[in-house]
């Protein structure tokens, strides 16, 4: 099963690249107010239920993919389709 | 108006990152048959026609988020609702 973990920085938390991807985009002439920049991680998993596959993401978020002190991270299982 | 720009090595590119959280997730006992790391950007435009927003990101992502010769990137327009 295919899933992947979204990694933002919590609202709050200060964070330099995304001000600096902000800037370089409104000198390049783009009109953005703010830009944030986080992480993504696509896992295949071997596992068959998405409530299952849903739970290990997270564990799996908590443990090593995100920083819970500063980052928060949602979880998008693939349909099957 | 708020979207997100994921980016993502292309298939067929090395990534050296991914292979490690793969790793680390399986010795961790997880049952991960593989792992890819890519970026996100979340972006706040001032911008209302989600068309005319799409096509400014692209422009933003061709020019300045991702590298096209190693990258792609898929854009995801937030719905107001």
């Amino acid at each position: 099963m295919k899933a992947t973990v979204l990694i933002r920085p919590k609202e709050g938390i200060l964070d330099p690249q995304g001000e600096a991807v902000g800037e370089a985009l409104r000198t390049l002439g783009y009109a953005v107010t703010s830009a944030r920049v986080g992480r993504l991680v696509d896992v295949d998993l071997e596992v068959d239920d998405p409530a299952e596959a849903e739970e290990a993401l997270a564990a799996m978020s908590r443990d090593l993919l995100a920083n819970p002190m500063i980052e928060s991270f949602t979880i998008e299982i693939e349909d099957g389709a």
